[in-house]
């Protein structure tokens, strides 16, 4: 029964393969081999249309490179106050930006409205004194399982762009809500207006798969360097590419992200339907935030569940802890059982019960 | 008859293995699993001692990272006028350092003279205008394919130790350099006085496998934020945890770049008793560097031969290009097999019959 | 009737005559010559102990500088979220830092409690996730004209340092503070804690003056290095050295700024006496800060008042803005005459006569 | 008799004159003050043209800066490799640049030919290994008292800009220049290709003026929030704004120069017409680079003159430093009297006389 994260798992069969067929013989190296061409083909037709992408290895170097092609280092970034790029790539963001600076909103379940935005940009200083927005990250899903709309992501995009601010999606769990929405991966990028996405696989099946997305070209210009520079340029990429490659494979993505999901709505409506249980919020991807009595946590870890407690700042206010509760995050993933999920189900029922 | 790089295999099927073996069920991320537990205690077995270790994904990474290390972003890092640091990392160790200076020294084959590294650090300026000397970072084996003895890092080290100055080592072919010299990795590290490794397992086997090792524990205090504002750090460590410890087990990495180096010495020999064709410098590893009539080149390429002009700036004076000829780079490795080496021959002949 | 700052002034005619005194002959560049020696010495004497202090040009880069020599670039900082630090700097912290992470904590009149101090720190996040809280910064006067205490400053000092975390005082207004508390610079800062000072010279009488100043000599390491690659050595350096000679001698310093602060109590005695004016804050130094009926901004400037509209975030719950009512900052100098005062007084009594 | 720099004055009598009429009543800080805007006027009128123009404290924040404006962090910036960019700022420019890299250029007296530049951008290596060349930065004069002419400069610039380089000019003695040129401000700059200028005032008379002055505006976006960043934006701008005022009024940094000059021709033709004596290179300028046999420098000493000893390195071939010689810098300046010039060539004399 471990739910602590979707990064717990090796990567799907069908990744696993991939990897093992793209081994064999000679390859160019620092992205110029077959695995890869593949794999940036295969981007552009997940996304509709030819777009600039970058393979690299990690989630926090993939934000943090695409943050810093948005804001240059004497500009504001704003982004959730809680969101993955503020709170936990340990000032990954500040480095590759060479330390612009970063501002946190507030929003319900990780999510920044177009009014606190508009209020901010609007209000936003005059003068040298403070460095200017130049960039807005949104996380999609967000730290608290959330989705933002294609027309939510289209109305920050506008208000951001009429201020000159450029706009970043971090799409660490980008699968689990293009299945959450049911729409298309351009509908949720670049139509609505998103200039760079960070592209996750790692937390949905590969091993180790991130790619940053540009959807305007001229902010890739010279990422190549930047990536380069940055550490990220694997001389044997075919072991990126491939993964990419079997990843996007015939909506190889889709499956695992559906599984995820489905997986996290049975655990969720099996917990709404104890007493004393409820959710921080809706239970729309691979995630479920419950709120429970704070002795429930021992409880149920005493049957073995493992989950990380969670903050609840970004909770609604008529969803605000009470004195004696606590939160805590529960993440399935494309391995997910149902056996582990039925088991964690069975576990909270008899907490309940004392 | 590509001998372009040791970057252009895939993994050992050993290494291969290893990492289908590991992507089997839940692991801890972040470096807690098992396979990267084991990994370190290989390192430390590697080593004879215990070592503070942090696995990561490219090698300009670990280099930039441990040159980070030592030298603060107001010190000035010295290294050879042409090593991989200064020339081949587009400023990753400058990013890294966070603006620090880098100054090259010359030397032959690619290797810093006590007697140079001296005269350097003796007429080091006073006062606040140059940022201060505090490290030196050694490539072994060199860009040139030399090696320096454990005697000669040793006297490199004591004379960098007696200035305040730590001392890092590229070892990007570490282990082709063992095996050249004989030696125990003990020897030509801690024991000679260096105080962080590059240890790379990627051009000998590995798909993606480079640690960063500390000798001394003071230089790794918070190395482990360093890593992760890197965005080098992997949520499924596994896969390079599960690499090194392939590579360690029973010597794998010795049979690799044992091979590697016999097919460079086959090369060296056959190529030499060619009349007409010379070594830039000798040939101790599995790099070849050949001196030959620049018309060579082409015809060399028309029979498919696959490999990188090189630089003749650390020639020896006695060894110096003359007029009409070039110097080209050959590399072997794990998997190169000796008819690649007959072919390449059979060209060379075939250049030079003309 | 220009109350927008107290850096609208030019030099104090002692502080002025101390310039063209120094400029006459050959001095020793970059702070070796005779005047800056003596300003180091008046240091040592007005900190009543030796210390280490590098004198250099604007309050900006003093911060940046200080925060940089004790957060490293992949620390916390912490400050209150309204702090000059935070909020008025350009980020020239996070780029003096190298990109380190600037926490903003809230607190009433812009003083940070300890109650919040710990709570932060005690709950600080475990792992790499987050840069390690290694600085905090607190203001002392306040960009809200408060003051801590001898006292107050102590007890956040010992949280601080019991958690690893070293202390910056941002003396932009020290003068202003230590009359205010009838304290000695002692008390105030290194008897109390503080590991290192921004001292400012240039609010209260001189042209530019800014000093960092050690009070832990390894936190000193290194700065040489550290000012002149951050463009803040002057090589005529007796430019400054002369006027904190003159801002120094016989406590000028101290007549400079019981002048700015009494001008700022009979400001705010007399606007309280006004019906339906208030402070946010109690007046304390040589800022007033006022709250009045948002209309009255208009009237005030229509009678040739000059001031800025501040920020009421950090007022008490019990003072916070009511509908309708806006705040406002008024800052005397050493310059402000009482005619001025009066002329604003009229003004206000006049705006609320409407 | 001290000849070490033209650091080691005060202001001249005019310069300190504007900087006491400046001092008095209220000024709008932070450059909107009268002495600044007069100052910016005076710029265009010296250019023959509007430029955009940043005044600020030092000369190496004005270098720092302006490189920034012109190499981004993953660039590559080219200099003489013993311009004061790359030897004596203590790292400032990778600081400001965020880590950009600074490749040195030979060439004789401190002058890159274009045959140098030509032949390092036509083998600039292709791919992402190394950071492109993005800036080249000149110093006119250079640090071995040379300078280039309009032509010269022309020369450099079409090369570079071909190439997609910005250049920059270091005019820490761009009055000397000026002077020994006999051409305008215009010629030697933006007529020339020029896109960046530090000027100097401080080694010529004021006691801190620097300026960055942009003749391509496109690079001065954003320059007041790096100047701020940086920490050199003076609140009491005026104390600057008055030094450049007062500089460029009716040509008296012209006036200023032109004594420095005509000193060092005297210094000169006195040195060289001691037998035993040559100059390194010709005296143009406000420098002269004595070669002598190295025992005479403690001889001089022991007479009381004040010098540093300097490198030779870029030294003309058939000018190279013999064995038992050494060569000094002899600096003059506004201030430099008659008689010092003389009294040193009468400790010459003397010296020879052993």
């Amino acid at each position: 029964m471990n739910f602590t994260s979707d990064n717990i798992t090796g990567a799907s069969e069908k990744v696993l393969a991939a990897i093992i067929a793209s081994n064999r013989g000679k390859a160019t190296p620092y992205g110029k081999d077959e695995a890869t061409l593949r794999a940036h083909a295969a981007l552009d037709a997940f996304f509709g249309r030819k777009v600039t992408a970058f393979l690299l290895t990690t989630g926090t170097a993939a934000n943090a490179l695409a943050c810093a092609a948005i804001c240059p280092p004497w500009g504001t970034l704003l982004t959730h106050q809680e969101s993955h790029v503020m709170e936990d790539e340990c000032g990954a963001p500040e480095f590759f930006m060479a330390g612009a600076k970063i501002t946190g909103l507030p929003g319900i379940g990780g999510k920044i409205s177009p009014h606190t935005l508009r209020a901010y940009l609007e209000g936003d200083a005059q003068g040298a004194n403070r460095p200017p927005v130049r960039g807005l990250s949104l996380s999609n899903g967000t730290e608290f399982g959330q989705v933002y709309t294609p027309g939510e992501v289209a109305d920050l995009c506008a208000l951001a762009h009429a201020h000159g601010v450029k706009v970043h999606m971090d799409g660490a769990r980008f699968s689990n809500a293009l299945v959450s929405l049911g729409c298309s991966p351009a509908a949720l990028t670049w139509q609505a207006g998103v200039d760079v996405l960070s592209l996750g696989g790692t937390k949905n099946g590969c091993l180790m798969a991130e790619a940053v997305i540009f959807f305007d070209d001229a902010l890739a210009q010279d990422f190549i360097f930047r990536r380069k520079r940055g550490g990220q340029t694997l001389s044997k990429a075919r072991l990126i590419g491939a993964q990419f490659e079997a990843f996007l494979d015939q909506d190889h993505w889709r499956d695992l992200a559906s599984h995820a999901n489905a997986m996290a709505k049975r655990l969720a409506d099996g917990l709404t339907s104890i007493p004393g249980l409820r959710l921080g919020w809706p239970c729309v991807m691979n995630e479920v935030f419950l709120i429970l009595p704070a002795e429930g946590i021992d409880k149920l870890r005493a049957h073995g569940a493992l989950f990380y407690e969670w903050s609840g700042h970004s909770l609604a206010p008529d969803h605000a802890l009470q004195p004696g509760e606590a939160i805590i995050r529960l993440v399935t993933s494309f391995e997910t059982r149902a056996e582990e999920v039925e088991a964690l189900l069975t576990a909270a029922r008899g907490m309940n019960a004392r």
